[in-house]
């Protein structure tokens, strides 16, 4: 899997396709790839093909299947993180290590004390072009989705898609993050929140608890936004013996 | 703690002392402190003082001790993390989240898939610094202890500081690392090692299990250098209840 030239196209019907501007100066440009040499096409959803490169032109690449499309297996517990975003790079970070991770899903969220926020469809196509390539070097056919910008209050008033829901704050009254997962029950969609810098208010712990999530505190001092996010991925990870199944 | 202005420096003995060019131009310039502004003084190894500041000049500042020096309790486990560096600011990251995780020591190490690496001076002093900044913002008083860069051949030599080495490994035969927490008596000392992209060599594996050491796996796919590092620190963090006494 390592040495394999992994590009992104959502389509992988067919026996030829066109490649997107972007992944097409990727194959010539960065891979300088030429007709005929082989790659692997998936589509960040699971599924992936064998390919060759076809006719390239100045801007645009064509591809030839060359075999069937295959399935990676979905990864149990679906993991969901819904997090304040952190400033710049440290954003590209959270992303970065949390697709190599294996996250599934993002949801940057608006809190109380969240700073003010630059959710421009610049700063989203960043953040995807980060969890693409780490998901190309990492071997996963599976992309995170990025969800839009949802208000902390309001993402509480939709929880039916988890069946567990998980708060990471520091106050009294939080369960151990280990002892919470090793005593209930194993989750088929877990939902992990983390707050700002100066954590999530007071308010919003007690909506969160009054909605049905647990709270739960991390064994460290105070972390950046991105450490919790990945510290708290990896609890869950290590504790819930979380499996990554590339091909 | 959080709105504490921290400042390092090494000496917590003595009514009054001065402070280095970069702290002293840290609270005149960053701070914007001036005379008889509270400040907390932490030495980097657990000790601090509430101080104030006295005379300051255009390029030192001068502090005056306002109580006793009050030690942070010393973390357990002691944790050492033996890593082969990733690039620029990838290190950066490593060094930043591991020291607000609460890491002792860094250990860089250079191993058999290393690719060639700058170990100056220059870089050495910005590690430090990074993680300097880290722990003032954390509230930590422990700053965590860069070392030279070793062989890893040599750091297997000399195991006799850690009563559990665990080396990041994804071979079979490796344990979960969850699993290897679990069941083995609690440690005083870890030393976790993480190796370059490529992972360790099987020399080497086969040297640091013949060196007493315990490979075990990460639940994840391939993960960069500094993303493993971070997953493997929270991992045994969580398994260990480690937890941080910041005063």
């Amino acid at each position: 899997m390592k040495n394999e030239r992994r590009i992104f196209h959502e389509e992988l019907d067919g026996d030829t396709s066109v490649l997107s501007p972007n992944e097409s100066h990727h194959v010539s440009h960065v891979l300088r790839l030429r007709t005929g040499d082989k790659l692997v096409i998936f589509n960040g959803k699971g599924g992936s093909r064998p390919a060759r490169v076809g006719e390239t032109g100045r801007h645009e690449v064509e591809i030839v299947f060359a075999g069937p499309e295959v399935m990676q297996e979905p990864t149990a517990p679906r993991i969901t993180l819904a997090a304040a975003p952190p400033k710049g790079q440290r954003m590209d970070t959270l992303v970065q290590m949390a697709q190599e991770i294996g996250l599934d899903e993002l949801i940057p969220i608006i809190t109380d004390n969240s700073a003010q926020q630059d959710f421009s469809e610049n700063r989203y196509s960043r953040w995807r072009r980060v969890a693409l390539a780490a998901a190309k070097q990492s071997g996963n056919n599976y992309v995170l989705d990025i969800k839009p910008a949802t208000d902390f209050d309001d993402l509480l008033e939709n929880l039916e898609p988890w069946d567990m829901q998980l708060v990471s704050h520091t106050g009294s009254g939080c369960a151990n993050i280990r002892e919470y997962l090793q005593n209930a029950s194993r989750p088929e969609n877990i939902l992990l929140a983390v707050g700002p810098e100066g954590g999530f208010g007071e308010r919003e712990i007690k909506s969160a608890k009054d909605a049905g999530c647990a709270t739960v505190k991390l064994p460290a001092a105070t972390l950046r936004v991105e450490t919790a996010a990945v510290f708290a991925l990896s609890a869950v990870c290590c504790q819930l013996d979380r499996k990554i199944n590339v091909l």
